[in-house]
């Protein structure tokens, strides 16, 4: 079986900062809206390629500026999730979705075996390794890590506008995400929304927060609000403060 | 930082029938009382070496043998858990205990950060990317997979006598565990006993089972049960019925 990253394209995993010092390590697994080569554009016109589909619009500025804000690690995923979701585990239909909120994904329909392993094997399980890595490594030098992904949400889903600006979303452990939803007293915050346990979406912390006893949550921003420089600084400069103080509460 | 283990040593991972067809994956985290080569006795007598602390004795056999009874592919951990408990995430200080049980680990004992990463890198990461190969392989080829981990415990622990038989340990999942529990009707079966969740004895199942959405339960034997080849053929026997019945429901 071939492999799908061609010689010279980038590894699915970086990380930012990795000697940051913060408690927390931030995720963004839905980063950038590239395809691997060999994909192509997997059928759908280029207009496709920059929406909310292929990867979390101001996602990736947000977490940057975190990172540098609270001096955390930041590990970032390099790939669309239109070519391997890796929020979702292999098990799941989501993880290479056939239709993505109403758009068909051509390049996705009927995939072999071999080539379902090939997006798993080259994209989804090199970016949780390198997660793993970071991890076991701050844990064999006795620094506490607390998880939080940040991602972005579209305005517009299937049609139906959404109000809520911010969800905490959490599955089992709520210890960080009951701190941090009381602290956004002049936004519309919502635990769990606009998606929550239910849609699979919290496989990632599952992974390595809920696994390894770590403390984490996950952060969407609607897109609208950091699509713009301004509106990226401004929500930095907002989550931050809350996460430090949720820390060391 | 050096290798822990040197050339010539044994795989932490190896995968017993990796083709099996059942949809169950068996894993034995403390299937062995190796220890790596580099690590000597730890400063143990070797009778402490041969004891429950350093593996699980019997669980290896049971699970060889349920393997064969269901055709499912059998994932064993090859090095004692004195030299890192695989069931435990590289966060936890029973990953490589300082006392196990009442007996101090001389060689545990005030580790340096890269010898504490040695250990997890080396012996936990080799094997839980050996079992998400295995997973994600049957994802990919769209084959169910149920997880269960195969141990023994000890019968008597720190000088109190156990009378439970089995048990059978979940976390929040119950699914498979709340089906294999009615199944023991002349046994004394008992749910998240000798252990549970919150002694951290679920994280293997966490990983695998839970975070991908996948079914899961932890057998416990109690090892004077399993200590011969009688008792090991008669409770994979009695094991395995349940099991298949249970996917089957």
């Amino acid at each position: 079986m071939g492999a799908l990253l061609q010689q010279g394209e980038e590894s699915p995993f970086i990380a930012v900062n990795a000697q940051g010092r913060s408690p927390f390590v931030l995720i963004c697994e839905h980063a950038s809206n590239t395809l691997p080569k060999a994909l192509g554009t997997l059928g759908l016109p280029e207009a496709d390629l920059t929406r909310h589909i292929a990867w979390d619009i101001g996602a990736e500025k947000v977490a940057r500026l975190l990172s540098r804000l609270m001096d955390a690690p930041l590990l970032l995923q390099r790939y669309s999730r239109l070519a391997y979701d890796c929020n979702r585990p292999p098990e799941s239909p989501d993880s290479i979705p056939e239709v993505s909120e109403l758009t068909a994904i051509p390049g996705n329909k009927k995939l072999s075996a071999a080539d379902r392993l090939a997006r798993a094997r080259d994209i989804y399980r090199p970016f949780h390794d390198g997660v793993s890595a970071v991890l076991d490594k701050r844990a064999a030098e006795g620094q506490r890590s607390l998880v939080v992904s940040i991602h972005s949400f579209t305005p517009v889903y299937k049609g139906k506008p959404r109000s809520v600006e911010l969800g905490i979303l959490h599955d089992r452990d709520t210890t960080l995400s009951s701190k941090l939803i009381k602290s956004f007293p002049n936004i519309d915050a919502r635990l769990n929304e606009p998606y929550g346990p239910k849609d699979g979406v919290l496989h990632t912390l599952n992974l390595h927060g809920f696994a390894r006893g770590l403390q984490h949550a996950m952060i969407e921003i609607r897109n609208d609000l950091v699509a713009t420089e301004r509106g990226q600084d401004e929500w930095a400069q907002r989550l931050s403060v809350p996460l430090i103080q949720a820390a060391t509460k």
